[in-house]
């Protein structure tokens, strides 16, 4: 009964093409049947994930939110909010409750952060957009636990191979 | 867009009565179309309250789990699972998400932390099946965001109320 | 090796009596040689206990701060600054943190969650000052680890007793 | 008043080369009457740091550790224990409450989370022993705030000019 949730991790402050890729994200997870977890706010990757995913009948979407219920910024686009007032610190919850995290780039600190988080806690991760000396760096770091992509399909592709094997 | 989400608070060892009231308060805030939101274990008021809103078609439950992804103890009757791996910690996040919070009791430890967290934040509190002690000092500390109810029924009817004064 | 440390507990917004309380219990602490242990900001009772603390040569104070590191707003008589930047769930850490809680006062939503989180990890709690109303609510949640006083020496004589036998 | 701490951040498996530098570390900023802080726990670089700043007399070392204050595992060498129960949410702490971070390698998920959720926080962090594409990817993601080192000795003396322009 439980539902598969994807988280979609990236910047506040994305731009144009990484919105559009996060938006094409959310609607294709959506259009799984997965839930679509993101950090909740009204701005940047986080946002376009969400309105990604309730472009797509009977979705669901669920914000993990850096702050206090009472201090706005939530995206229109998140059906259920849960407020951990807890700053960057809910990024740890971000991957322990996504079955795998797709990360769009990962050289902001905020969005590698839940790549390090995810990894440290042995979730898969799959980077979309990462430079040349990210690919090589959190080669390194991940394993075969991180992987890379260079579309949005491309990267649900590949969540829907490694939830098969989990 | 966004979903009501009403917590349900109690302890993880509660007698057949409490685990009844919390059955039947999940079934009717379900009938309400709200959320539920709960502790996310497989046991007590959590698992109760779950398995009540689980008994309506279209529901939708929130487990906010103290444990790590790995650590099992899920209640099956959980959709949506938030593993924060943070311990009682994560008892502020619960009530933080909830727009009114109902505990099932209030006199053991864990449920009289998350009524206190709750006022703490400014939260509307119903407390169900209060001893007359906890009745008499909780309206002490909680003053007019503190409610009690002695049904399931009475709760909810006041969880009405109290949303449609929000 | 390891410091014994007594967290003290209570409202931001204390009565004159309450903070009076509060530095001499800070001070006696320090006079046992503990360390004190405190929410950290500038206001209440977690200020007063650490100035009393700091009265005495050679002590050591701690704060566990709910706030980022910018936000300002730390008592000037904290040696040892702890930013969570988790606001409430941080109450969680100060009872996991202290050997023995004394909460000065319990009928205020934040101190009232600092007793009922220590009782949930079986700490043992000192409530001073507390009314009639809490005596009898928190004796019936607590058990035989709840404790009260009515002076500052009278809770740190019962700290003494407890640690002996812990 | 408030002392200036300085966190140590690496590996709980480290070799025999980094565990060297740690306690190398912890020796000379304890040395120069900071604080220092880790993770706190019995393995590693966190133990090693703390060893090395103990063996300074009146020297102080605090530990935040992941774990419940039953679970035991902490460093002899930990003066002050913050038992947070919250796993890696805890890394958030770490580096909140260190004005600068050193970190013993970047290449390990939990060190790399450190790294990144102290930039997030614009704390400044000095990586000792980083490898080449560890060094590009992080001047990168970190601009100025990033720094490496190739002893502990340099290490120290980043911290220390790092400290008088703060």
């Amino acid at each position: 009964m439980r539902r598969t949730v994807i988280g979609v991790m990236g910047p506040a402050a994305a731009g144009e093409a990484l919105e559009k890729a996060a938006y094409e994200l959310g609607r294709l997870i959506a259009e799984e049947g997965w839930v679509v977890l993101t950090g909740g706010r009204d701005c940047g990757v986080m946002d376009a994930a969400s309105r990604g995913a309730k472009s797509v009948g009977g979705s669901t979407t669920v914000g993990i939110l850096p702050d206090d219920y009472r201090a706005g910024e939530i995206s229109d686009a998140v059906d259920i909010a849960i407020f951990t007032a807890m700053g960057d610190a809910r990024n740890a919850i971000n991957v322990q409750s996504s079955d795998v995290v797709i990360a769009c780039g990962a050289a902001t600190p905020g969005t590698l952060s839940e790549v390090a988080l995810a990894l440290k806690v042995e979730k898969h991760v799959v980077v979309l957009g990462a430079g040349p000396e990210g690919r090589q760096f959190l080669s390194v770091c991940g394993g075969d636990r991180i992987h890379f992509a260079d579309t949005a399909a491309d990267a649900v592709a590949q969540v829907r191979r490694l939830l098969a094997a989990l």
